[in-house]
């Protein structure tokens, strides 16, 4: 096995772990929130999404999060953006990345979005071309790339296709999302390499989530294709919106436990993340996703 | 990466799952997930404790446990034996295979039996002279190999010289164990390429625990060294006694999850499995631990 010498973690607690939240998360708290973590070492922290409030009524205050959080120099605080009104409350606010996204499931795209994989991309064009116009960076998120909750397997063809539209579009970094965590770690390496015949390495993210507990797994097997980006959220934060009570976004304190286990460098102080995830679910009223956050909390305290 | 193609699963839940639970579970219950846990494909479960009933109380009743479980064709029931009293009484109960233990850490093995890893190893030298005498498979249990509660790291060379003391005694499988939870997979690699210098991969079996949330990929790197017996829990019954509150042995949910989706056969059936871990959890009256577990029970139900 051969692993790279340093990863970039993507840290995404902020808005797709706090999204999906019943109760609002006060604007103070999502500040705090963002703050912490680019405090902590990340390098990029998705930190607000310019949906409409009537779809996500949580992400409601982007802009005032935006503005209210300090930035760090060579940190990148990214937004969500579904649509040339959202780019440009996200441009406004200072985001610094924008993401776009897509279903590698066609039954995914039809039942969400009422259109084709193929329509759903093409409508970020605008978002896309405003975006370099304005010179900030593009993300692109392609969910359901392991699996999909109404059609089951995914064909890593469909991922690749879903991949080269959106490079079409100046897409500068490529997550590849198992959005329902059903990947195993062959299946994910597979993919991640017929990814990676079309796309850098260092512009491949993987997004993987702990739903059957695969997610450190499916990690190890990327790092061993070479990727070196990877998605995650502290204290496991966001849930399985297709599994009520099942786990969702990997934890960022087990994957930096696991990644400064094998020598690999991050950049993130583990302590001040561990803290930081104690401090959150505290802050919404919930026990921690995060197995290695809940066990150093335990024996420091 | 190359994988083994068949992986032996050993079941623990019914000794190291049920160990600490505090109230005592009753000796049918106890039956009953032995008996299921053989019907769902193991080949091994490891089944009673023939340990003093002071100092482990929730093994008390394990002769009447041996004594009430179907014997099925293939299947292994083992026992944990700490002395000749021990290996007699599961003698007498029909045991097929019997554990002996040390630790890798002088500091473990002073704190909790009061001598050295070479004292502590030797007194089992009559328990292994009675087990080749009863031509009973002998196995040898090495606890603290990846991290001990009490002194941190532990060497590669403290484990090897376990493992080559266990040989010394006619030991036929060694159970390499991560007791904390500590270990990440380049450490746990090594690990076992040390141990598989000196013993056929076919001897070498790896016990996880997930109190880190690292065990699922530490199987992998294992799997990766050629390693192709492993240990694990339904429903991650056991905790963490170094930890209260934290996750202990790896959940034989996810562990299968992972093996049948790398094309891994394992003899198990996973809905059956599934059906186990809800029902001895709502029999203790505790949550699952196991990720997978939780997931394909709320997708079925």
């Amino acid at each position: 096995m051969h692993y790279p010498k340093a990863v970039k973690l993507v840290e995404v607690a902020p808005r797709d772990g706090l999204q999906n939240e019943k109760n609002f998360v006060p604007t103070a708290t999502k500040i705090e929130l963002v703050n912490r973590l680019a405090r902590a070492g990340f390098q990029n922290v998705e930190a607000a999404s310019f949906v409409s409030p009537k779809w996500v009524p949580q992400m409601a205050d982007g802009d005032q999060v935006m503005a209210g959080i300090e930035r760090l120099d060579g940190v990148v605080y990214s937004a969500l953006t579904p649509n040339l009104r959202g780019f440009e409350a996200a441009l406004a606010a200072g985001a610094n990345e924008v993401v776009i996204f897509g279903a590698a499931s066609e039954a995914f795209s039809q039942r969400n979005i009422n259109c084709s994989i193929a329509e759903s991309i093409e409508r970020f064009i605008p978002v896309a071309q405003a975006a370099h116009a304005a010179k900030i960076r593009l993300r692109g998120s392609i969910s359901c790339a392991l699996g999909c909750p109404y059609q089951g397997e995914t064909a890593i063809a469909t991922v690749v296709d879903v991949v080269k539209r959106m490079q079409d579009l100046g897409v500068q970094e490529f997550d590849i999302a198992d959005t329902i965590g059903v990947g195993t770690p062959l299946k994910t390496a597979r993919l991640l390499q017929a990814v990676a015949e079309i796309i850098p390495l260092d512009r491949i993210a993987g997004h993987f989530h702990d739903t059957y507990g695969q997610a450190l797994a499916n990690i190890l097997a990327a790092l061993d294709v070479g990727v070196h980006i990877f998605h995650s959220s502290v204290a496991g934060l966001g849930g399985c919106p297709y599994a009520k009570g099942a786990t969702g976004n990997v934890a960022t304190e087990d994957v930096v436990y696991m990644l400064h286990g094998m020598g690999i460098h991050t950049g993130i102080n583990l302590d001040d993340l561990v803290q930081t995830g104690a401090w959150i679910s505290e802050q919404i009223g919930k026990p921690t996703n995060s197995r290695a956050g809940r066990a150093l909390y335990l024996k420091n305290t």
